[in-house]
Order: structure tokens, then C-alpha cells, then sequence
């Protein structure tokens, strides 16, 4: 059987992890690369064609039937990354065509948090799942949806906003432009604003005190909250609170069987899910009650987000 | 070519309306009959087999395709009607399968909102969207999500509940038993305890004050509204206000093309609908902005609900 490799690339703010992937899952092969030190994107794609020539010469050029995609607002209908604000090349960027053109395979483009529900249907926990959601929880908050087996796109490519659901009326100021958007509360950002705020409107003694907080970073509150740290565990539970009850608005209108936490803050798990499950359960609609499954990935960590890219490919 | 005509059901809590449509969607015949005046569900079941009866007769039983029902709280993949507030059966009714055993016709069923999605697809406003959204707007509000051109039902079926999500933290209890839910705000009986809180509260001059607030109807608001009376464009602007901003993240999760408006106080059309989508791109995630188009029905009003139930079959 011909063609059993994929190339998978997941695009990060900092860096870019690529891979070589079975058609069975198992990276052959992988490597990193800075995103954010190139002057264009011609510069970056310039530089990952050639470490991608190695992977693509071990099989065979012939064997490896495409390049998959996952990237913070990349378009799966028009191969384009939009306005991303965490990426370093402003406006649109035709990423597929670009890399398609430089490594002459042709290349599918979606983005992070919907690679990473690909990589869980393929490879995961959503294995023979056809309603579910993925959130992932890292520098912002992400969602991809699954429903009849399929990616929910919608009509622009860009359903799956769940961090720019508005959490809070009036809330915290976005990078979005809006007020209280859901990942300005519950993602790594959103737990340190949170923090930040409350050790200047609170007196509780904290071992949060002891940390600068402009260098305060959300492992900080983990390691504090792991240590019984009052503070920082009410910090998590108010997280989980804003959390959990957008998570059942988003039951009641998608009817998902399971919900998979995915990135940096999922791996917080109990500290994080626990409440946020409680929260939800108690905001719930009754024909949902006690009925949708909490995970956090089981993808082995550094591989997931290649996993799911090449994924996007079969 | 046979069995070109289909039987279609829409069940409401007060009347029940029933017809045989062709495959064009035309509406032979149809009738209608009430639904709350039967002590079973089996007395119901009779009395409408005996209405169809001479329908079928007319066209013959083998060229007909099949019965589609549209039922609130209808679960497609059951065919049962699970604890619908609005319907004098409690518990779970298999009524599809009362009706297939009664009419010895195959019976498909879903909720009403699906079923109004599943019209406008076949013979309305969103044929040849492969994603959009019905909101019906009645005593209730209901919704119908269509993605990757098939109704959303989520792994339980009962994927669409919009007026089950909280729109306002804390806000009015709601007969599902919590606050806040957008139907307690955004339908006639949402308009309508908007009208008697304010004309408590508040001492403006408004021609509503002539009416018994018991007597209190969404059609005297409307016309009020429709008069020029300022306290009554006011909650017209205010049941717009939270219907256009909970719309804004249902964008952002579904991204849909189109959001059609059905129902009793979609005829209020621009009264409604235009503040509405005011509020909605007022709160829009820039990469949604001015892209999703708005729509009142379009499908003959009587008809409607029967042509989408019919729908169901083909």
C-alpha cells in the first residue's frame, strides 16, 4: 500500500512542531523550529521546507500523501491564516498554498483546536465519537466542534469561537476588542488577570504575594493551588465557575457526548476540571443532566498537536 | 413514480395540524384538530388516525412515503416526546411509533424547531444553505441548527435548545427550573412579563395601561409598539437587546449563513427583527461582522409547519 505518511505541522506563537506520521499514528520522526524569528512568512516557510526534506526523503516523496495544518485562526475552506494575533505575519497569509508550493505536496490547513478534535477522533479518546468538542485551554481558550462525525466549519470556516463567547457582560477588556469574552477569564492569560486583580483588591496572606506580578505565570497559582494555597484554589474554582457554566449553554445548544480538554491549563486536571464539572453540572439543563463525559487528552503531550495536523490529511 | 406524497404533523399545545404534501410541497389537503382535549395520548392517537384516514384513502396508502411529526421536545433519534412542558402527556411518549402502529405508516419525528429548519431547507428561505439557523419564535423560543448541510441533533437528539441558554446570570426563573433562560426573556411570554414588571415599576404614560395586566397579550404590545407607543418600543428593544446578543455568540460558535425567524412574533418583523440584528453585530466578533444575513419566513404561515413536518420523510 502506497502513500502511508503524512507530514503534520502544528504553528505556534513561539514555536512550530513538525512530524512525520504512520498512517497508524506513530511519529516517525519530529522537530521543532521558531515561528516568531523570521522577517516574512516566506522566511519561515523557507525554513521549515528544509527541515522537512530529511522526513520527506526518508520515505520517499511518493509515500507521504500530504502536509496537514493546525494553526491559531487558520481557515480550513480557504487554506489562509486570518489576522491571528498571536502569530507574527499580519493579515492574511495563504499558508497552504505557500507551503504546498515549496514542499510539492498538497496541504490541508485548519485550526489548532480543530486539529486537535481531528487528532482525537483519529488517534484519542473521540475514537468513534460523532458529537463532541474539544477545548483547548493554553495562552487563550479554543474549541473545535464535532457533530455527525464531521468538524463543524459553519458557513466562513470559522465556527468554534468558544473563547469569544461573552462570559461576562462588560467584563474584562479582549484582544478582541469586546468585553468579557470567555478566554479573557479561562485560559492561562485569564487565570493570571485573575490573580493580578485580586492580590491588588485582597488582603488573604497567599504564597502569591511572594512572586513580582509581572512575573507571575499561571504555573505559579498551579503550584500554589497543589500546595492548599486558599487563594490560588479560589482562583481556580472561579475559573471553573465562568467555565462551567458557559460549558452548559454550549450543551444545550450542541448536545456534545463528551467534552476533551486539551493544552497547557487541561493538564492542571482535577484542579481544574473537578469544579469546572460541578459548575456545569449545576447550570445544566435537565435533559443533559449527568450525561456528558469530561476528559482531559490522553495524547502524549508534545505529540498531540502534530498528531492531529497530519491527521487532517487521511 | 410511487409514493409521492408524505403525511406531515405538527403537534402544538393547543392545536395539532395535519396534511398530505407532494414531493413538490404542495399541500393537497389539510385539517386540523386540538390537542389538549384528549385524556390519553392513545385518544389522541385515534382521533388523528380517523382524520388522516380519508387522506390516505384519497392518494392511496402505497403512495405514501411515510408520517413526519414536528413536536416540542421531539427526540429524532427515539421518536419520542421526553416531558414537554407545553403538552398535556407527561413522562416519555413514544408517539411515533402510536402513530406508525395506528396509521401503518413508517413515522419519523423530531422537535418542532428541527422541523421548521428541515421546511426552509426543502422549500424556504435556506435552500441550498449547507449552514444557517431557525429561531422559532411562539409561546416559547426554539432553534434548529443545520450544519454541514443536516440538522444538528447531538449524540441525545435534543441539540438546538437556544431558549435554554442563559441569557441573563441569575435572572428569571424559568419553567425548566432555572434563571435566566433567553426563552424567559426573548418569546411572547417573555415579552409579555417584560411588559408587566415595567408597568409595575415604572410610572411611564403608555396606551398598555388599559389593558387588565392579567389579560395582557405579545399582540397588544405589538400593536401598541407598532402605534408609536415609547414604553412599548422599549421592550420591544429590550427583548432585542438580549436576543441580539446571545445571537452574537451563537455565532461565533456555529457560524451560520443565515438565521431565520419563525413563529407568532417573527411576524412582528422589522419591530423585532431589526434591533435585533442591530444588537447582534454591536456585539459581533469582528471576523462574523456583517456576514450572516437575516430572514422572517418566507413559507406560507398556516402551511409552514406542516410542510416542514412533511419534509421529514423525504
Amino acid at each position: 500500500m502506497m502513500q502511508t505518511y503524512a507530514l503534520g505541522i502544528d504553528v505556534g506563537g513561539t514555536n512550530t512542531a513538525f512530524g512525520l506520521v504512520s498512517r497508524r499514528g506513530e511519529i516517525i520522526e519530529k522537530g521543532t523550529l521558531p515561528t516568531n524569528t523570521w522577517a516574512t512568512v516566506q522566511d519561515f516557510v523557507h525554513a521549515i521546507a528544509l527541515r522537512l526534506q530529511p522526513l520527506v526523503d526518508s520515505v520517499g516523496h511518493n509515500n507521504i500523501v500530504g502536509i496537514g495544518v493546525g494553526a491559531p485562526n487558520g481557515n480550513f475552506y480557504t487554506g489562509e491564516i486570518a489576522f491571528a494575533p498571536n502569530l507574527p505575519w499580519k493579515g492574511v497569509i495563504p499558508l497552504a498554498r505557500l507551503l504546498q508550493d515549496a514542499v510539492h505536496l498538497p496541504c490541508t490547513l485548519t485550526n489548532d483546536a480543530n486539529a486537535a478534535a481531528i487528532g482525537e477522533m483519529a488517534y484519542g479518546i473521540a475514537k468513534g465519537m460523532a458529537d463532541f468538542l474539544v477545548v483547548t485551554l493554553g495562552t487563550g481558550l479554543g474549541s473545535g466542534f464535532v457533530a455527525n462525525g464531521k468538524i463543524l466549519y459553519g458557513h466562513d470556516g470559522f465556527a468554534g469561537e468558544l473563547g469569544h463567547v461573552i462570559a461576562v457582560r462588560g467584563g474584562r477588556v479582549c484582544g478582541c476588542g469586546r468585553k468579557g469574552c470567555l478566554e479573557t477569564y479561562c485560559s492561562a492569560t485569564g487565570l493570571v488577570r485573575t490573580a493580578r486583580e485580586w492580590l491588588l483588591q485582597r488582603t488573604d496572606e497567599t504564597e502569591l504575594r511572594a512572586i513580582p506580578p509581572d512575573e507571575l505565570k499561571a504555573h505559579h497559582i498551579q503550584q500554589a493551588a497543589a500546595n492548599g494555597d486558599a487563594l490560588a484554589l479560589e482562583m481556580y474554582d472561579y475559573t471553573a465557575r465562568i467555565l462551567g457554566e458557559t460549558l452548559a449553554d454550549v450543551v444545550a445548544l450542541t448536545s456534545p457526548q463528551a467534552i476533551i480538554f486539551f493544552g497547557g491549563m487541561a493538564k492542571a486536571g482535577d484542579l481544574l476540571l473537578a469544579p469546572t464539572r460541578r459548575y456545569m453540572e449545576a447550570n445544566m439543563l435537565n435533559i443533559f443532566a449527568n450525561k456528558v463525559t469530561f476528559h482531559a487528552s490522553a495524547l502524549p503531550d508534545a505529540d498531540a498537536a502534530i498528531l492531529g495536523a497530519s491527521a487532517l490529511v487521511w
